[in-house]
């Protein structure tokens, strides 16, 4: 594989270099890993950044209308959109959030846009990292926009919290009972609560809900880094693709802000470090699973603890001390 | 300190050496843990076992009465009780839950019982190692039970889980929408639900709410190595000291069962394998925060890479490839 001409065709905008750069990325053999890391720092280099969206939202509120009629009103202003999802789960289910292409026809044929759907994963950490170097990829590829999907699973919010620098939490109308199964912690990562379907004759329990979680949102503690008014609840209708307007303004107006602040530079570099010491906790560990000398003393240790030889404590001192 | 005197005493069942004895083990001077090892691999060697039960409860459903009642019932029975906590959520608080030693007056005085309140910890991989080895200590000095409380919060069920022979989840009486706030996963963990304060206006709900766990119960998966009757759910006053003898007999015939199917013992070696591989884990990541070579060379890392100098996949490869 030339890598020299991947990242320049990758660098001209070219979607297929794209996609193959994050198949290369996504690969766990150690020559293209090699080769991975050497495209990523050679593509840090360009300096380009889009801004980086995170979206959650349990399954059946609307994602993949949303992503595709947000996504196809930023293509529509000029603006080059990537998609990229975080999904954990898929391991398990055999699926994949955005597997299903055909769930946003119209904004995969966009030549404007770009969709990756998430490989099926063992582990959160490679997921993480997987995703963190496609969007650094799909920056260097001089997208404007980035959409970071994921579903409201455990911790992948906090995954993709470490990953944007916006983070949009999509809900559907509710009874005001239901407004508690939103975790506080979710509640608390959101930028913007969009309470989606505000639209026939869901409309009035859209508003009420907006009420409900603007409300929820004010007794939350106020973040220094943003203007008074934020996080805020607003209606969208992603059917109707009525709201989305709206919404595309008061994230660029919050994005400006942070800018003008020293936020939105400060929290990149504080995600850096963050995955920066992911990835060394990361490493130190995988000296535990790859084949070789410690994973077989481990495991010769492990059978003697569980035959009662030797205590837990004593078996993990002794290998440490070896390692 | 002389180990050989203080195991010695710790054997014959002397209270304050075992209290002196995890005062070592919590310790976090590097003699003090080397003591302490040497100390736990000399008494393992005496073979003793305790019956461990977890038990979580949310605060306010009585978990500090059901102790007291619970455990005067055991020492009434002649039998010898530990009472251990853990809670990773004490460091936040300040406070710790059985801090309070007279919120169990009557069995903080029996001699035939032992309480020690959980030490103000910051994370959850210390105060495991903490209650396991405490547990271990309480075996090798001869109890008969030892009850191992948590709080209802976050991930500290699951370190529990890892540490009992049996699990209790202790519960209030509860509208039926209640029921759904139990989180799934600690249903699944829990070998008896009993609910609390079946006793006076609040009676027939508390039966109710027996008769929606027992329900709910039935809809989850039976586990091979239990009866067919397990997991089940009990009303109990603790407050009155009803139905503790039901619930005690229950749970002497579950683990009657389990030792006969051997799953008891393949439960405890699981257990234990599962922490020494925690402990090589925390092993290895421990060399990244003790002072010394690596965490200065992490610590320049992680400044370039805020800086925006170097990736954060690159630094950590240059870390890994030193360490």
């Amino acid at each position: 594989m030339d890598l020299t001409d991947l990242a320049s065709r990758l660098a001209s905008g070219d979607r297929r270099a794209l996609a193959r750069a994050i198949t290369l990325v996504e690969s766990r053999r150690a020559d293209h890993r090699e080769a991975a890391l050497a495209l990523l720092a050679d593509l840090a280099r360009n300096g380009r950044e889009a801004l980086r969206i995170g979206l959650s939202g349990t399954p059946g509120v609307g994602k993949s209308t949303f992503i595709e009629s947000f996504g196809l009103r930023l293509t529509g202003q000029g603006l080059k959109v990537a998609v990229l999802a975080v999904d954990p789960s898929s391991a398990r289910s055999g699926g994949s959030i955005l597997g299903d292409k055909t769930r946003m026809e119209r904004l995969s044929r966009d030549p404007q846009a770009f969709i990756r759907p998430s490989p099926s994963q063992t582990h959160l950490g490679g997921v993480a990292r997987r995703t963190r170097e496609a969007v650094a990829l799909c920056e260097a590829a001089g997208f404007d926009v980035i959409l970071i999907e994921t579903v409201g699973v455990g911790q992948s919010e906090t995954v993709v919290a470490q990953l944007c620098d916006l983070f949009l939490l999509l809900l559907a109308p509710a009874g005001g009972d239901e407004l508690q199964g939103v975790k506080r912690g979710i509640m608390e990562m959101a930028d913007l609560i969009l309470v989606n379907k505000a639209d026939g004759d869901l409309k009035p329990a859209a508003l009420r809900t907006v009420a409900d979680y603007a409300g929820a949102l004010r007794l939350l503690r106020r973040r220094p880094q943003d203007p008074e008014d934020f996080p805020k609840a607003m209606p969208v209708s992603a059917l109707e693709e009525q709201g989305l307007a709206d919404a595309w303004t008061e994230m660029q107006a919050l994005v400006a802000w942070r800018r003008e602040t020293g936020h939105f530079a400060r929290r990149r570099a504080e995600q850096a470090r963050h995955w920066f010491e992911e990835e060394v906790r990361e490493g130190l560990l995988a000296v535990l699973s790859r084949p070789g000398p410690a994973r077989e003393r481990m495991a010769r240790l492990g059978a003697a603890v569980t035959r009662g030889e030797i205590t837990p404590e004593a078996a993990a001192a002794e290998l440490l001390t070896t390692l």
